[in-house]
């Protein structure tokens, strides 16, 4: 906790130096990204639509379903905190029907896992979490063409083959709130730093302190 | 696989037209690391002792057990070749008594983790994988400085606080080989790629089609 104070203050005061002054509730989450990855480039790669903080805390406060593309980001959540608001953290990649249907349909893994929270039905209202497979950012895209209506997509799939480009589509549509990366880098750990940023929003810390002591 | 592959060659032309040529096998390990970050600068920071990556390959070999700081690296850590080989991928960070001995002890529950599996005799002749926490990374350091002698030690941590010292401090023994990274950036993606460039190695092309087909 206390390393996490400290972190966070240095991260605060070198963003300000470097001319970087961002508004709360916006903040948070720049800062908690760079926090999880020492890379002050994602000042200028983070977005997100204007709606997108709000949207999460409030899908957040109901206690949505949290979906994510793998186990790294699943694992990364704060699923202590997310329990206390009466949400879950998913992530179907490794389920036995996902790996035989991802076989079937001629689709990644973590994709089908997508899909299979959709028909779950825990896409609509929930936050879909992508850290790392941009065909499961695409999966999600088509569901929301579909009709679906996630609460929010954060989609920061990392690498060269199709992950600039899957986010550049979902900044593009303005049926789901989005946070994203432009380019090529993301990553489990920027993924779960801003699921992270927003929980802690929504808990607070008194709420935090109460959870500390009952750990 | 196809996607990895196709990410891995555009790494490896990009890795070349900006004037990097690395040997073998330690391509391999930078460019799967720059393939799990997208972050070229990885190219300059990587560094290793000399004997590293082939200690790594030859403790893998042995079925080593493989100890990491935090489960965001367990999970992406490659458990079903590292199984093949007879090994195991072990985190203590959330066992209870590890939880409750962090406390006693006035440590992080990372640092405990390590303490705990040098306890159990996991880091004699394994492999510890730290790629997030400097504590961790620091109890690792005083286990060596007693006498326990890992195979090697990846030592990513990222961060603010003690990240880059830690890392600085684990280059500058020469008692364990290690792989690490200079400065702050590092992280749980940088730790998997690393260990996971190291078992491909191991297992081979060959022994890695048997694998997919009886997947």
């Amino acid at each position: 906790m206390d390393i996490a104070e400290r972190s966070l203050a240095i991260v605060r005061d070198e963003l300000r130096r470097r001319g970087w002054v961002f508004p709360l509730p916006w903040a948070q989450v720049v800062e908690r990204v760079i926090h999880s990855t020492a890379d002050f480039e994602f000042a200028t790669l983070l977005k997100a639509s204007p709606e997108a903080v709000e949207a999460g805390m409030a899908a957040l406060r109901q206690g949505c379903a949290i979906v994510t593309d793998v186990h790294m980001v699943r694992v990364g959540i704060d699923a202590r905190r997310v329990a206390a608001l009466g949400g879950q953290v998913h992530c179907f990649i490794t389920a036995p029907d996902v790996v035989a249907a991802a076989r079937a349909n001629g689709l990644t893994r973590a994709a089908q896992g997508i899909r299979h929270a959709a028909a779950q039905g825990l896409l609509d209202g929930g936050i879909v979490v992508i850290g790392n497979a941009p065909t499961a950012l695409r999966e999600a895209l088509r569901q929301v063409e579909k009709g679906v209506r996630p609460a929010l997509i954060i989609g920061v799939p990392v690498g060269f083959v199709d992950a600039a480009e899957s986010k550049e589509a979902l900044m593009a549509q303005a049926t789901v709130p989005w946070i994203s990366t432009q380019g090529r880098k993301g990553g489990s750990p920027v993924a779960v730093a801003i699921v992270n940023a927003l929980v802690r929003m929504v808990v607070g810390e008194e709420r935090e302190e109460r959870l500390e002591i009952g750990d």
